[in-house]
């Protein structure tokens, strides 16, 4: 299964594409679609669109996995990561890749067991579970390639538990 | 000048485009994008951003109005409404029109000259200032309406009042 997991933002969005082999994940490639302060905000959306166009349109992903936004994130950036998740949306269900959405804490879970992990572990975990000599960066990177190993993950388990956790299709 | 308006949403997307003429405003075309709810979000993204590119690209609108989104909006809604507002503005970008924004609060003074009209007031304004024999409807098709007539007002002022209202250009 090729996964593509983004974390989604308007300045700096993380992407990485994985695949998993069994139980063995392997790294496909990985990045950041960066944007500039101080170009216009819908001329960053349109960067932003089209960098993940053209991801999913080369690497044709069976599935992406991106966080959940809350209305509790930082106060000063939620409306603008929110309309640029909705651009990531868009371009993923143009090229026709489900979309599957997960929470922080799922992810803390899903790579070290522990929902309150601190990033250092997280970043550390990434590195190992995907066989990379350093951690990727920046860490929006590293955050994206978590998310796509948590899609992983749930989908191993059962229907059951796996349902509740996200809105797309199994 | 023809201003293209919207009232973002993800289940109703008013839109309304005018036509200044000197002092007199005339009602070119509006309608409502409408989403079902039960459909993925993505796919509702998909329609609110073909809709919104159809009329730009029908109607060739100079400037776009748009409410400005605010943290303290609807919490159950905000992130949903965001997610479509980036849609928006991207098919607004992709298509070369400048965007512009503005508050509740502005529309309601460009309209009646009062802060805090009530919608029934507010309706009626642009009923009587588009020379239409009945408010238009849905509410949020009236409402964009009401922000592309905001958008002709604040363009008459001098550019000294108009600039801090907008983060488009002039």
């Amino acid at each position: 299964m090729r996964v593509l997991g983004i974390d989604p933002g308007y300045a700096i969005v993380g992407w990485g594409v994985i695949e998993q082999e069994g139980i063995r994940f392997k790294a496909v490639d990985f990045g950041a679609v960066c944007t500039q302060a101080g170009v216009p905000f819908e001329q960053r959306l349109v960067q932003v669109y089209e960098g993940i166009k053209q991801v999913c349109e080369t690497y044709k992903p069976e599935a992406l996995a991106i966080e959940k936004l809350y209305y509790q994130h930082n106060q000063t950036t939620v409306i603008g990561v929110a309309e640029a998740r909705g651009v990531i949306l868009l371009a993923a269900a143009q090229c026709g890749v489900p979309i599957y959405e997960y929470t922080p804490m799922q992810v803390k879970q899903s790579l070290t067991g522990y929902g309150k992990a601190v990033k250092k572990q997280m970043m550390e975990m990434v590195r190992l579970m995907l066989h990379l000599p350093t951690v990727p960066k920046p860490d929006d990177t590293a955050d994206a390639l978590a998310m796509a190993i948590t899609h992983c993950n749930c989908s191993r388990s059962s229907l059951k538990d796996y349902l509740p956790r996200s809105r797309g299709p199994i």
